[in-house]
């Protein structure tokens, strides 16, 4: 434990996990926790042991309740963010109309602070991943679907109705065939997420095209952004093809934000990252994206902003759940 | 004039003309006057007119130099606003890498800061027009190209490299055969400005579809918005259909626009507004418009967020401009 700075509690509800971690003011992490959500059970079982799993956290650390100066809270929306209520997660079902940040603050009985998931992931790599010393940056996530955060000036743009930073719904094909996760046609999501990712390689299997792919379908592997990485690296060129269009699709949602944002920093996370600095793949991949905004934009901020890999992995979430409790708790001094 | 109240000077240099305006701190314009720019003879004469024209303005206010607090200067880009540089303004040839803000703090010889003229003009709406007690708010001009700019919590999204609110520039149609005047295909401008617009009409007629506008053009009419708007008006399908697509168009950017700022209002201004409320295709330009981010966006922010015209017109641009000044020397209480 680090010796009389600030401690903060994490808290990152997910749909499958939630993640508990104490992080101090320099942004170290001092333990970290996770269990399963159950979801389905219902929100008051879960919030409950956020309690036991903070005070396992408390007692390795060895710290004491009073000792946490506030808890930041992140999960997934649609959510009501000043009022501190959930509204209708479709990945927490029976979570609905839960007014999740007063019941977290009843059980861990330090003052809470509520932002979306992919907000705090995105605060999180800005106070202490790659983001660290960039005054604005924008954190894409890929995964199931895409995940956005953006931070101008240290503050998180939230929205006025707790829907900034959606930007996996900006449209990048206004005739647009293809659906993403909650519907919207044309949009990045339907094009760049890993569910498209594998329906677009279906559709290019279904149309017959060669790859070594099928041999592992027929062979009774699962069609998953992981085996298509893999065909890719093996140079499998219908693969490879698939994975590069999914840096290009991302390139030109970049290329809006980029016009409406003007960050320093591009940061791209999330389940789906292809091995990152640490393959050929995703070095190409990163090389691709950055390649796409400057054939589409402006040549000033296209050549002047740096795009990069977010750092911290799952534990963004918690620790810029955390960051964002110290920042609020010091700017306002009371809980919301 | 307004007794004892501080006041500003706004410069709103365009290509055509340069408006200057008296306001004080209650938003109230004390006079204002304009001189054509006459860009080509390049900025020396501009800038040394602005003095000889806000001197005219003060004289007849009143009003000595030392009682103006601070002047802010808007221009377009592109543009370094924190050098106060004009880097190679496209609508003002010649200006290129000139010192504007220094240049004209010297000649009005009051403090000067420097914002884009699309910033600027949304700064107006937000402190004296149509945006006046939002949060935050988008303000979309529609002309020969697409401005735009981006107020959050009272501060311009001037971005990094001052590419910040570009948002013409998003991009609607990835496959997009059109280009806007900056080059790029498959933006918003590329579709909804008025030379977009005016391109559109003229495939259509040329592929011979049927319009009053043949008789207009075959009677030696030049094909321009205003020619549209009134064929519109007068019930021709064609024209109705051109203006209608072009706020199908501007829902469509607006929709991007929405999943990544979530503000509380987007307003239209420009020169091509159809008429605003004073018309029915105003009236029905509007409500198209807000049904196609209904149709594309979240329902929550696309229901809470309002649509409506911006109410300053071509003052907009020197009202955000003092403005932007007064809220500039007041947090720095420095220049630039």
């Amino acid at each position: 434990m680090s010796d009389g700075e600030a401690v903060y509690l994490g808290i990152d509800v997910g749909g499958t996990s939630v993640k508990l971690g104490l992080v101090d003011d320099s942004a170290r992490t001092l333990g970290k926790l996770s269990f399963p959500t159950n979801a389905a059970e219902g929100p008051s079982q879960a919030v409950a042991r956020m309690r036991e799993h903070a005070d396992r956290l408390l007692d390795e650390a060895g710290l004491a309740t009073d000792q946490v100066t506030a808890c930041g809270l992140a999960t997934p929306g649609t959510m009501d963010i000043p009022a501190g209520l959930l509204l209708d997660p479709p990945n927490l079902p029976g979570w609905d109309n839960y007014p999740v940040r007063q019941r977290v603050q009843d059980v861990v009985e330090r003052p809470t602070y509520l932002q979306n998931d992919a907000n705090a992931a995105a605060f999180g790599e800005y106070w202490a991943g790659a983001g660290k010393g960039a005054d604005s940056m924008v954190l894409w996530t890929l995964g199931t679907g895409i995940g956005c955060g953006i931070i101008i000036g240290g503050m998180i743009v939230r929205g006025e109705h707790s829907h900034g930073s959606e930007c996996g719904h900006i449209i990048i094909d206004m005739d647009g065939k293809r659906k993403c996760g909650t519907g919207q046609y044309g949009t990045l999501e339907a094009y760049a997420s890993a569910t498209a990712l594998v329906a677009r390689a279906k559709e290019a299997l279904d149309a017959g095209r060669e790859s070594s792919l099928r041999t592992k379908l027929d062979a009774g592997a699962e069609l998953t952004p992981i085996l298509i990485g893999e065909a890719a690296t093996a140079g499998d060129p219908l693969a490879d093809e698939l994975v590069m269009d999914t840096a290009t699709y991302l390139g030109i949602g970049t290329t809006s934000v980029m016009h409406t944002i003007d960050p320093n920093l591009f940061l791209l996370g999330g389940a789906m990252t292809f091995g990152r600095h640490d393959t050929e793949l995703g070095r190409r991949f990163l090389q691709r994206w950055k390649d796409e905004v400057k054939h589409r934009g402006f040549p000033i901020p296209a050549s002047r902003i740096t795009f990069d890999y977010a750092s911290l992995g799952n534990d963004a979430g918690f620790i810029g759940a955390a960051g964002y409790a110290r920042d609020k708790h010091a700017r306002d001094g009371v809980s919301r």
